[in-house]
């Protein structure tokens, strides 16, 4: 049996993972690492973490190789995905067996918090139901991106008594839906946020939040977006990639914070 | 100028606070409590985050008085809460200004993190705009509730794709709204839990995450529900309060995790 330790590392801050999360970067016997193209800089800054919080000696890196994912086009779309999450699970899990003696931990980092748009945990179950590879998972929650977008622009997410909805942005494009006036848009790949309408609304917009690139803007999405997107832009050509999060907020009368 | 920290400090398992909110635990005048009857044991449990990773020495620790809310059968109640909540910055800003020197930091702990259904960020931010003790606000995020659920749990809190609504759990009561397959039910009071529809919904439900009276249940809604319903009782009952959340899954062919 090997332990499979899936932590969440925060938003780019370098102090934001928790003192439980040390204590797991120190138990850790390899550090699984899925090798992505154009995400180079993103696995330095992983090892950044590494060198600055455990204390137990160096940690082995180990480099996994993701499947391509099948076409949308594939004539047999479901079976070619139900054979990529296999052939990775069954991947992934030998690469566990060889890197963690028995009785050891693997260790998988998570941007933000493990349990919120990352694949990483999902592959994971799959290893374990398979079961060729036995494993026993454990997830040690992050600060989310949610809260880091929340803190640095000291607002609530939520208004009292109301609910939040967080959404990937492709479902926003015809706007908040209907009954959702807190709503906080994700994985923005083609840049929702220039176009959603935006009567009404304000935006809370951050990116490489708690790092020393951050970027900060609020205000009524109408005014701010041209800028927001300029900034995107501008930032995702010169660093090679962008995390961005945004929360919009429709303006009720009475709702209080 | 005086500098007021709201710190999230995770659900209760001692280490589940980042190393940047440590640091603002030692970078602290004062720590400020909401006095709530019936909540003096949530008192210890912030002491004990304190005693165990401050190390800038003690803390001195003001209690703060919250005036009683108005009645939503006060025939003017807009008002009324208006005055309340002028009342409650007033003397929230007074002892502010009183426990914490020029150019020192007051610090307010927050379960979880400062954002979510949380109201102490919101006061400080009251204080802040009525301007007469300046102030200047720093929120360090936490780890939050939905995440320490999910993490206990092992589950994604999301499905590929898919949104999530967390939402108090009263406006719930009808069952997950149309389009909202992934719902996570928080602040229930009144045990909504027990009477939501419950046909074809899963069920990750967590109280006291991370602590030695951590309770988790999940399984089919219908199943388990009478099982979680006794078990709040009795631990409300024998703990004299009760945190929990519950992350509601609607099965629904071919989602993905």
């Amino acid at each position: 049996m090997r332990r499979v330790l899936v932590v969440g590392v925060g938003c780019g801050h370098p102090d934001q993972v928790t003192v439980q999360a040390v204590r797991a970067l120190d138990e850790a016997d390899a550090l699984l690492v899925v090798r992505k193209e154009g995400r180079e800089a993103l696995a330095a800054e992983r090892q950044a973490i590494i060198d600055r919080h455990r204390t137990a000696g160096p940690l082995p890196t180990v480099a996994l190789e993701d499947p391509h994912r099948p076409w949308r086009t594939d004539p047999d779309y479901d079976a070619a995905v139900a054979r990529w999450q296999e052939q990775r699970a069954e991947r992934w899990g030998r690469a566990i067996a060889d890197a963690v003696p028995d009785g050891g931990a693997a260790l998988f980092l998570a941007w933000g918090d493990p349990s919120l748009y990352e694949s990483t945990l999902s592959i994971v179950r799959e290893i374990d139901a398979r079961g060729d590879v036995p494993i026993e998972i454990e997830v040690i929650p992050g600060v989310s991106a949610l809260h880091a977008l929340t803190a640095r622009h000291a607002v609530p997410l939520n208004r009292v008594g109301r609910p939040v909805l967080v959404s990937p942005a492709r479902l926003l494009t015809d706007g908040l839906p209907d009954g959702n006036d807190d709503v906080v848009l994700m994985l923005d790949v083609h840049g929702a946020l220039a176009s959603i309408p935006a009567d009404g609304i304000d935006v809370y917009w951050g990116a490489y939040l708690g790092t020393d690139d951050e970027l900060l803007v609020s205000g009524p999405l109408a005014d701010v977006r041209d800028r927001i997107a300029e900034l995107r832009e501008e930032a995702a050509a010169r660093k090679g990639w962008m995390f961005d999060i945004a929360l919009l907020r429709r303006r009720v009368d009475g709702a209080a914070w």
